[in-house]
């Protein structure tokens, strides 16, 4: 069984899909979110920790639960 | 409107919920997360602002998701 990839890979993965989604740049979705924008890259190339605090401006940008969020990561 | 909680309480909240379900002593499951009690205390008391990774270690703990540990957080 392939082994999952690591979870801030994931979690970075997701947070590009749904934003993407939405149709913000990297850079007009850090502004909205109001976090760095070399802070949100790191974040979706999987390299940020991020904390409980940064996960939830992550969500309350997108408009979504936390649990949507983490749907699928 | 109330204001909702703080998402650091409604976390912990979650966390202690789930632990309990499990029929986990905070002890039990600090040593399970591979965490300190203390520390298992202060999240649950919503004091802790935690890591993506630390999160993950519960929801493992626990045998879910993310997305189930996040379920009306």
């Amino acid at each position: 069984m392939a082994k999952r990839a690591d979870i801030l890979v994931r979690f970075g993965q997701r947070v590009r899909e749904l934003r993407k989604e939405q149709g913000y740049s990297q850079e007009n979705f850090a502004y909205a979110c109001e976090l760095d924008r070399t802070y949100v890259g790191g974040i979706e190339r999987g390299e940020r920790n991020l904390s409980l605090r940064n996960i939830e401006r992550i969500a309350e940008t997108l408009d979504i639960s936390l649990a949507e969020l983490m749907e699928g990561v």
